[in-house]
């Protein structure tokens, strides 16, 4: 079993009002930030042990089922 | 202004059923994938260069905002 982590965010440009809404709870707090952003991560055990082969088949899983291609980005890192 | 991206999962043995539904889907379109677990990214620019003390006012929000430390587990990194 491969460990992989798939980092999801939306597109530039996309608004994000949970990002909005969190950045003016955390300026009512007195913290001092800029842009605040949302993403998802997937944690996900492929049984494959080749790093190319893994990246591939990750890959195709983000465009068919975890990711939302037109509104979103993913990375994808092969940790172990 | 400092980037750090902040990810918040589960505590292990809480159950995530969005990631038993997902795992069922993956399985069902012929991926071969074992645990798949789902968390939350949170990007957010704060304005300070120092990273001991970025870090420390990061950890603060977690704690009473981003985070619900009952439940959840976060890893905080400066990325610049």
């Amino acid at each position: 079993m491969t460990q992989v982590r798939v980092s999801i965010t939306r597109k530039d440009g996309l608004s994000d009002p949970e990002g909005v809404a969190t950045r003016r709870a955390l300026l009512d707090l007195g913290y001092d930030v800029g842009e605040v952003h949302f993403g998802r991560i997937i944690n996900l055990e492929v049984d494959d042990t080749d790093e190319a082969s893994v990246r591939a088949a990750v890959t195709a899983m983000c465009e068919r089922l975890l990711a939302n291609p037109v509104i979103e980005d993913y990375s994808i890192e092969v940790l172990s």
